[in-house]
């Protein structure tokens, strides 16, 4: 599906870089950029634990620039950004159990880092659009369903409140520094290249793992209602938010419309033709800092820039189970 | 005015560490701890261009410990918290427009030092009463007046994003850890030991410093409606909030009722039997991170606290002229 249906931008030619690119969908959104003709320049720490994976790369190292570089590391960062045109902004420490466990560790990353990167793209490349990686976590609880960009921000964890750092920082340096940013806040995402050795990332990884092995997987509780992004609409949505116009804000990322873990748990059995599942309680250190139900309104950015989703949840599962039958090393 | 009369704890021998305790608000809540006869101990950075001074406690060295330490090192917090029954948490940097310039430091200051503060009372204070020095900067522009706790938050500048995630910490940590903690969102609080020679915490201390000086001072645009809050009822507002009942929420504290920045020059002048003021047009680096009109509604505070400002306006700022004439040198 190599297009950009969704803005403006001729990607070809055009100086890209993707922090955090050796992860789930930061290597998803190198694929296609590469195939839309962008020069793409990846920048990842592979901390160990985290998203990043050589392997999301593998077959593509003629075509990209990977360096293995850390946010963190401020000195690095103006020869990265010298002459990007558009930077995907990734990088992050996506756990929420592993920040409270090491707070200090998502706070460098999700916030000192950002702030690495926007000082030096201030410095040395102010014309660059940037889009960041945001997080749906930052609402918290939902007070009100489906959450608009209007709800109220209550984080309900440290890395709700880092990312809410990380992402005020960017709109911030656009309004007083005249940076072109934006910031997506992106909800459950899955698909090929996904998480699926732990949650880390997102609970659906050791579902897909465990159904493909043939063994039943858990279902912590069971009735919260989620909404889920497969990761080529996330990538759409990436792109879409990237043109310059779409400066200033952040937007809501949904996609299917809300099921319950049972149901997504029996929809990814008939995705499969079979498994099973058993319904587990929610244990208390991870029921402490989970949100319940959550589903975006992200009619802003369809509204403005014409963004949907074009997978159903059924294809979705679909073919995230058929990438990881053919890659089945990768559930290891 | 040695009282609490605010709440029922009996501040008599209880141990309660201070931090910033140096600082404008700090060393003046030490100062009525000690008065209270508590065992007060103090840490302070002592960083050049903050709030910190030797001369705020010069006379209570046999009355209080001081050590010179920084929260920013965590190695020394386990025997700083150790044996502590209140925790007064006023470390931090407070300017808005030097957190725009090093953001770094204010990240470092409010947000990695507070979670270093947290981790040693879990570990080894875990029955501390923390209460910790919010601040208004969180909210950013008001959208309805007055501002109650329940407004959205959406501050417009960095310190405002760091504050906002050193406060989320300090309520996380009693949501998840069980810590006894809350926060007070402070707004412009002023009185004897303000900071008076630059307008790092407070416009109003340059005002006061000119006027005593029979210098007119400048407005800087002057419609601005804004509350203040008179210093002994910031340090009631401490006191209060020191209740174990208290724990688990932030608490706007207002004070007076809210005057325009022309209203409150006519008043520095009433109060000071004279003077001047000439009115700028606000400098374009501080328009932008400025948030207009704000007065809180801290109503919530006084119900559940008895808190309530004593002193008016008026008397406030003649107490307040009073101290920095008797201490002129203050000014320099």
């Amino acid at each position: 599906m190599v297009n950009s249906a969704f803005n403006a931008l001729d990607w070809r030619n055009r100086n890209v870089l993707v922090t955090g690119g050796l992860g789930f969908i930061g290597s998803n959104l190198v694929r296609r950029l590469v195939a839309l003709g962008a020069h793409v320049r990846v920048i990842d720490n592979l901390l160990p634990g985290h998203g990043g994976d050589l392997a999301n790369l593998g077959d593509m190292s003629s075509r990209v620039r990977v360096d293995l570089l850390d946010l963190r590391d401020a000195a690095v960062l103006p020869a990265v950004v010298r002459d990007q045109q558009t930077i995907f902004n990734l990088a992050g420490q996506t756990s929420h159990q592993g920040s409270m466990i090491d707070p200090h560790t998502d706070l460098s990353i999700n916030a000192a880092a950002q702030l690495n990167l926007l000082e030096a793209c201030r410095a040395h490349a102010p014309e660059a659009m940037i889009v960041y990686a945001s997080t749906r976590q930052i609402y918290g609880v939902a007070q009100t369903l489906p959450v608009d960009e209007s709800h109220s921000v209550n984080p309900v964890d440290i890395n709700g409140f880092n990312k809410l750092a990380g992402e005020g920082y960017h709109l911030l340096y656009n309004r007083v520094h005249g940076l072109a940013t934006c910031a997506l806040r992106l909800t459950n995402t899955y698909g090929p290249r996904m998480r699926v050795c732990d949650a880390k990332q997102n609970f659906l990884g050791i579902w897909i793992s465990s159904i493909i092995r043939g063994h039943p997987f858990e279902v912590w509780g069971g009735g919260q209602l989620r909404d889920l992004t497969y990761v080529d609409d996330a990538v759409d949505a990436f792109l879409a938010a990237a043109e310059p116009s779409m400066a200033g804000r952040f937007y809501n990322v949904g996609g299917c419309p809300p099921v319950s873990l049972l149901e997504l748990a029996e929809a990814l059995i008939a995705a499969n033709g079979g498994g099973r599942y058993v319904v587990r309680e929610f244990p208390a250190a991870r029921r402490r800092i989970d949100v319940g139900d959550y589903y975006a309104d992200d009619k802003l950015l369809r509204s403005l820039s014409g963004w949907q989703p074009r997978l159903s949840l059924r294809d979705g599962l679909g073919h995230t189970l058929e990438y990881f039958r053919q890659h089945i090393a990768q559930l290891a």
